[in-house]
C-alpha cells in the first residue's frame, strides 16, 4: 500500500518532516551536558504553551501515565476528590483515582454534554469542611469532541481550597488554556496531540499549592514520583532514562508551535472545527456536541442509523487511506471522530471530508456529492 | 561540535541507521490493522529473545516503569518479598517494593560482588511457611558491571513457590537468559540497551504462575496494570497510545538481533568484555567485578586514586567526543563504566579504549601509550 495516508485522528497526529529529521539523531548521554541543555530548553517551551511559570516535568509515558502521576502524587488513600466526567477520559480519571485509594465523588454528564460550572460550584459549596482535595476534569474530552470551559470551572471553585487538575492532553495548543491566569494547579499534556510528535511523552505543570500535597501524599508511586523528578531536574536530568528521540522531536516541534504563536494556532484549529461543522450541516449529519461546546481539536459526528460506524472507518481506510477514529466505550458504533489537531492543514481536512462524502454515498446514505466539501471550502476561503 | 560521537554507555546505546530510518515513518492509527500486525510481530520477536512462550507485554515507559509493573502487579500490601541487591538497580527494586507496600527482606551484597545463590537457598529454606511471594534481582547489575548467575539462583529456589522476578534490562541479548528453561516468572527488558532503539519502551514476560498473582494483587496500579494490557493485547492493541515510532524501530532491530542469532550476540558481547579486561590489565587498572562474574554488557573500572572520575569522563567527551558513564550512588567518583552492548563493534571499543589511554596519560596517570589498545586488539584479532 502507498504510504500516502491522511491521518485524521485525535492523536497520534501527523509528525512534520522537520521533527522526524530531528528525531533521527543518534542517542546521547541522558546524564550529559547536551541532554541537560535540551531538557531545560524543552521544559521552558512547554511552560510557554501552558502559559505558566509553574514547575513543569516531562515523563516518559503515554498521556495516561501523566494522568496517573497527577493522581498518585497528590492523594492519600481515603482522600475525597471530585471528578467531573463527561466522557471516556473523565471515566479514566475516576478509575485512576479509585485505583490509588481516593474516595471519588463523580459528577457525571451525558457523553456529548459539557461540564456545567454551576454544578462544580454547588458541589464545592456543599463541602463545608473542605474535605474535597482536588477536582479532576478534561480540558478537551477527546471521546466526545467537547471542549469544557476551564476558565468558568476555575471561577466556580471560588474560595474552596481544592486543587484543579486539568487533563489538557488533547486540547493544549488547539484551544486556549491559561494555567496561571486560570489558577490551574496541575495541567497534563501528551506528545502525540498538538505537539505533533509521536506518542511516548507526557508533561505536567505543578503549582506551589499542588507541591504542598505532593510532599505529603502517601499513595503508592515511584516511576511517576514528582519529588524524584524535581530532584533530578535540578541537575538537568530526569530520574530515569527519558525517551530521548521524542525529546529531540519536541525541541523542534516547540519551535514550530511558538513560531506560529498560540493565538494563531487556536484560530487555525477553530477554522478546522468550523469546516467539519459546515460540512456536516450541508450533509445533514448530526453532531454529538452542542455547537457552543464544540472542540477545535476533534469533531464527533453521529453515524446515520442505517450505516455501521465500522463500515465508514474501514472503507475510508481501504478506499482512500484516510484514517479517522470510532467512538470509545458506550459511544462505540454510534459516532465517528475526525481529529483535526496539530500538523494538519485545511486541504488535508478537505480531502478527508471528500473521502467521507464518497464513503457515505457508497454505503448507501443519501449524500449530494460535493455538498459537504463545498461548505467546508467556503470556511477555508474565509479563513475561519 | 561534530556529530561523530562514540557512545559507550550501558544505555542508551547506539541506534543502527536502518532502525532510525524505520522510526522516521509517519504515525499510524494505534488501534488500526497496521498497528495490530506490528504489535503481534514485535511481541513474538521479544519472546524469541526472552526464550519464552510466556505472555509478553510492551509498555511505554523507561525500564524502571517495567520494574514498577513487575512489582505493582504481583504485590498485596504487607506481602513479604526478598530482594537480592548488589548495586544501584537492586536498591531500586527495594525502593519500588516498599513504595507499593511490600514487606521487604533485603539480601545485600557489596557493590561489585555477585549474588550468591546459596544465600537465596538459605533464605527460602528458612521461610517454612512460604510467606515470601517473590524474589527480585538483576540479571546484569548495570551499576557495577556484574552478571548474576540467574540459572543457579533459579535452582536455589528449589521447591519454594516464590516467583522469580528478573530485571534483564541491560543484560538481555548480551548474556544468555532462558526464561522458560530457568523458570523465570517475570523478566523485564528495556528498549535502549541491546535492543538498540532509543529509550521509551519496556517489556515484561509473565508466566502462568505469575498471572495467578497478577489477578489477585491489590497494590495500586493503573497505567501499568497488566490485566488491561492482556485484555487489549487480545484485540491487537495496548490499553494506552504506545510509543509508535519506537515500535517501528523495534520491528527492525528485532530483525537484526534474530538474524545475528542470540548465540552469536552473546559471543560478541563476551569478546567486548575480554577486550576491556585485557586493556585494563595491560594498563594496570583495577576492575570492580571479580572476573568470573564480569558483565559482557558493561565494564566497571576503578579510578586510580590520583585522578577524578569526573575529569576522565569530561575529558573523554571534550577531547574525543567519546561518552562513557560514571559510577552511580555510592560508587560515584570511584569507578568509570564502559558500556559495550548492542550496536557497538570491536573497532568502536578499540577507539574508545585508545581515547581512554590518552586521557589517563594527559591526566598524569602512568600509562604506556598503546599498551591497552594492543592487548584489546589481540582479543579482537582472536575473535574472543
Amino acid at each position: 500500500m502507498w504510504e500516502k495516508q491522511i491521518l485524521l485522528l485525535p492523536g497520534p497526529t501527523q509528525v512534520p518532516p522537520k521533527v522526524m529529521r530531528a528525531m533521527a539523531a543518534q542517542q546521547i548521554n541522558h546524564r550529559g551536558p547536551e541532554a541537560k541543555e535540551m531538557l531545560y530548553e524543552v521544559t521552558e517551551g512547554i511552560k510557554k504553551v501552558f502559559q505558566t511559570t509553574n514547575d513543569v516535568f516531562i515523563l516518559t509515558a503515554s498521556g495516561t501515565g501523566g494522568m496517573e502521576a497527577a493522581v498518585s502524587n497528590i492523594i492519600c488513600p481515603g482522600d475525597k476528590v471530585l471528578v467531573a466526567s463527561n466522557g471516556s477520559f473523565g471515566e479514566r480519571f475516576v478509575k485512576i483515582c479509585r485505583a490509588f485509594g481516593a474516595d471519588v465523588e463523580v459528577l457525571e454528564y451525558q457523553w456529548g454534554e459539557p461540564i456545567n460550572p454551576d454544578d462544580i460550584a454547588y458541589h464545592l459549596e456543599q463541602d463545608k469542611k473542605h474535605q474535597i482535595k482536588a477536582v479532576f476534569f478534561q480540558h478537551n474530552e477527546t471521546s466526545t469532541g467537547v471542549l469544557n470551559d476551564v476558565k468558568a470551572i476555575s471561577e466556580a471553585r471560588g474560595n474552596h481550597p481544592a486543587l484543579l487538575v486539568v487533563d489538557a492532553i488533547s486540547g493544549l495548543a488547539a484551544a486556549d488554556l491559561q494555567v496561571d491566569n486560570w489558577g490551574i494547579d496541575i495541567a497534563i499534556c501528551g506528545s502525540q496531540k498538538a505537539f505533533m510528535i509521536p506518542p511516548g511523552l507526557a508533561a505536567l505543570s505543578v503549582s506551589e499549592r499542588a507541591w504542598e500535597l505532593v510532599e505529603r501524599a502517601t499513595a503508592s508511586r515511584f516511576y511517576f514520583d514528582l519529588r524524584l523528578a524535581k530532584k533530578f531536574f535540578e541537575k538537568g536530568q530526569t530520574p530515569f532514562t527519558p525517551a530521548l528521540s521524542l525529546l529531540f522531536g519536541l525541541k523542534e516541534s516547540l519551535k514550530i508551535i511558538l513560531e506560529e504563536g498560540l493565538e494563531n494556532s487556536f484560530k487555525r484549529h477553530e477554522m478546522y472545527k468550523n469546516m467539519v461543522w459546515a460540512a456536516a450541516e450541508a450533509l445533514d449529519l448530526e453532531m454529538l456536541a452542542p455547537r457552543e461546546a464544540a472542540s477545535p481539536a476533534v469533531s464527533a459526528i453521529k453515524v446515520p442509523p442505517e450505516i455501521g460506524a465500522d463500515d465508514i472507518v474501514n472503507k475510508l481506510l481501504n478506499d482512500f487511506n484516510v484514517v479517522i477514529a470510532e467512538g470509545q466505550g458506550k459511544l462505540n458504533g454510534k459516532i465517528i471522530r475526525i481529529g483535526h489537531l496539530g500538523y494538519v492543514d485545511g486541504l488535508d481536512l478537505l480531502a478527508g471530508l471528500s473521502a467521507l462524502e464518497i464513503t457515505l454515498y457508497r454505503l448507501g446514505h443519501d449524500v449530494t456529492i460535493g455538498a459537504g466539501v463545498k461548505a467546508a471550502e467556503e470556511v477555508l476561503r474565509r479563513g475561519g
